[in-house]
């Protein structure tokens, strides 16, 4: 598996790069910003697609699919939209290629083949969604309409890092449409909770939750409510955004209904995403100096059986022994591999799952198989012990659950430590700049405040807290009066 | 729901056009030959793309994601490749878009995000992959590699059908490298029998099973198989195709292994793929001129439950009616819908889940309760019968199993009714002109030959069948000698 990888304290940022690469997870492409997800990265985005799309779809969402073009005219109908994502489009202005008769075997863009009007590779579907809901909506009775959406989509960034920030990411987007503000703004916290629910419970990842600022919020929407999490270097990480978009879109693309009480009313909407980012967001929650951590919830392989033999006889006595164990983890619906490649020497095979954060491992040799034993060894807490053969099928149940629930208070009582409140801008440029987390501070409320306050210290308004309670104070740096505590952190 | 659809006999490719829009599957879009995949005609894809996905998943495959785009020098590498989609390639060539000064609100390209080097947006993924599997591959120890991409690609189309031929569709694209031939060729006929056995036993649609010409195989193959259907109006419809690349990629991009000799030699590939094309396969094999007929194994909805009712006390004693019949539907895993919509009424009802196919529809009205029983329809007979309340569990038991054998059989046996033996190119031409269908003709093995039938007649050799007898005979068309029929037809 190569050397081992540069440890946090020693440098943060490539601590990450090296672990996703050598945990199997990512790399980068020959396209520019673009990333592969590896088979056992694309595993772990596959569990949580899986759940999130069980979750979506018990609260009565249907997935669809949309086109991948937005033709430019409708890119531009909504013109917040447009302007917040214009400078980052993949534009597509050909449709053939003919040979490049200067350069044998070379192919050029053919020039006859211009497109009357450019398409724009989605970087979201408002646009194209609403052109196509305005024919689908009539009546009250049309609606609500709720769709989600599995796909791609490219935003042309210049600094990019593997799941964290891609030119092309993958992602869900759901696009709902409704009669009223109160159900849109329902609609719109009831997924945030979805997302809250399934960081806290699936990834182990505690998020607060709230509302973004002016400056924060998404192009065309009117409120986004989101979650943020807290990873070990002390920086915020946005991991999903939901968004009331009132009937902006409604109006941009003239979709009209026909109300109960027979009047027309402009429809009234939500979209709401996660991506690969919750990737990125799940290494940094957890991993450590020997690799990647994974919650049991979304390890494709939870459990690693090792053998350690040096005869086919051996090997053979330790694949009987271990039938049971593994019959008893199909049975229970565990996820496991039996590593018993003989390309492999053991030690190999240890590192190689402990840095790919195989959840739990259980190594058998002849000595245990004498003692009728094996030894069980947890990633997280890098602990092994010895456990009586009889007793195994309890033991896994129990750290599966252990495992799952000690990562999560870990990450919380690391995240509630580093949660500060602060009252003068001197103390905020001080622990923003030494400490990092989350800083609680009076804000007047202001784009002008918040834009100088990030300008000076790279701080931005994370969320405007929910359930805040309302403490009336000064500005931190305006001294202006405000009445409750905003989230500052720096972020990714 | 509308006027009723045009019948298969007036025109086929009307009734087509209306049930695919009818049946609410999908839509064309506001993009030049993009469609929207409407929720009920995702609902399709999906119970296809994880049957699919198990059945991959099972034979050792796993999942991963490649970038949407491909630089054009990757592109170029494999010259036949290459040369086969540069006609159709959706190409991005800038990355930015500016306000355009002279129209306010419009957006228009910054020409000074023109890319270095274009970006083709993927018509298949090879290119990209191999540049990939370059550096994953060094000793015989990294193979094989069985990896899927679930993803959607581009192909400017310029005449489009809604799932038969759009210019983005979504599909998965297998792409293995092996050892050696043989290890290629087993994995591509595997695959190709995964595609067979999916189309039979869930699709319920028979499929012949065999290898492409020279024309027809797949840009930079050695050998293409496939599998073809036959669709009610006489056409063939190519399902799913599976190629053995023979070294072609692993030249092109340069990708060499050390055997277990200690040797240097060139990696052996596959790539195989089926798309939502399959929808339209398994529309045009079962549906009527009543609209959709499903099998049950791809129905998102089994069975719908209809209840009959004046008032809300008829209501409120049907629901605790069909209670019993909803725990056993849930219990067994059976997907149901209890439509007690009070905006539309049954005849509304019936016609929307009948032009929809749900397999088996209840009925319930005041009368069965009485009479202790309820009305039991089969969509693909449109018979209905009344089924006393005990039996209800057996008997849909029985109709889920009957209704998806019922469908193959018939397919079938219009499929065997409509493969018919030639000699003569006058009978050929007869025969594809007026009977459409298989045609069963010897055929002399030259490309010459079968471009001078095709112009002719419009037909093609849609395979080689596979375990196809030696039989001498002579070429209908160019006389010359031959030792096997192929199959011919007119084909979507």
């Amino acid at each position: 598996m190569g050397k081992k990888l540069t440890s946090r304290n020693e440098d943060y940022s490539k601590w990450y790069n090296e672990l996703v690469v050598k945990a199997d997870l990512a790399e980068n492409s020959s396209v520019r910003g673009c990333m592969v997800i590896k088979p056992y990265g694309y595993a772990i985005w596959e569990k949580m697609k899986n759940q999130l799309d069980k979750m979506f779809k018990e609260t009565g969402h249907q997935n669809a699919y949309f086109p991948l073009f937005v033709p430019k005219s409708l890119f531009e109908a909504e013109e917040k939209n447009a302007e917040g994502f214009a400078k980052e489009c993949a534009v597509v202005t050909h449709y053939r290629l003919k040979n490049d008769i200067s350069k044998p075997g070379k192919l050029m863009v053919d020039e006859k083949s211009k497109l009357e009007e450019e398409l724009i590779v989605r970087p979201t579907s408002e646009a194209v969604i609403w052109n196509t809901y305005k024919n689908w909506i009539q009546s009250y009775r049309d609606l609500p309409i709720l769709i989600n959406q599995w796909a791609n989509v490219v935003r042309w960034e210049m600094r990019t890092r593997l799941f964290l920030r891609t030119a092309e990411f993958l992602w869900q987007e759901g696009h709902t449409a409704h009669e009223n503000k109160e159900q849109a703004i329902s609609e719109a916290t009831l997924i945030n909770d979805i997302y809250a629910e399934f960081s806290e419970q699936y990834m182990a990842m505690p998020v607060l939750k709230g509302l973004k600022s002016e400056n924060e919020k998404f192009a065309g929407a009117e409120e986004t409510y989101c979650i943020e999490a807290l990873m070990q270097d002390g920086k915020a990480l946005q991991a999903g955004t939901s968004h009331f978009l009132g009937q902006n879109f409604a109006k941009a693309f003239d979709v009209k209904f026909a109300t109960k009480n027979g009047d027309l009313d402009y429809v009234w909407a939500t979209s709401w995403g996660v991506s690969t980012r919750l990737m990125g967001a799940l290494i940094m929650t957890h991993s450590d100096d020997n690799g990647l951590v994974l919650p049991p919830k979304l390890a494709p392989i939870e459990v690693v059986i090792i053998p350690i033999y040096k005869s086919p006889q051996d090997l053979d006595k330790i694949d009987k022994y271990v039938e049971p164990i593994i019959k008893m983890l199909k049975s229970s619906g565990i996820s496991y591999l039996y590593d018993s490649r003989d390309t492999h020497k053991p030690g190999y095979k240890f590192n190689e799952h402990e840095i790919k954060g195989v959840p739990i491992r259980i190594v058998v040799g002849p000595k245990d198989i004498e003692n009728s034993c094996v030894e069980i060894f947890r990633r997280d807490l890098m602990k092994k012990e010895i456990i009586s053969f009889e007793n195994i099928s309890s033991k896994i149940d129990f750290l599966i659950e252990d495992i799952q629930k000690t990562l999560y208070n870990k990450a919380k009582t690391f995240r509630d430590n580093n949660i500060r409140e602060v009252d003068t801008f001197d103390d905020f440029k001080k622990i923003i700049s030494e400490k990092g987390g989350f800083v609680l501070a009076h804000w007047d409320g202001s784009s002008e405040t918040e834009d100088k306050i990030k300008k000076e210290t790279k701080a931005t308004i994370r969320c405007i807290p929910i359930d805040n309670k309302s403490v009336s104070g000064k500005c931190i740096y305006s001294n202006k009066p405000s009445n409750q505590r905003v989230i500052f952190a720096k972020a990714y």
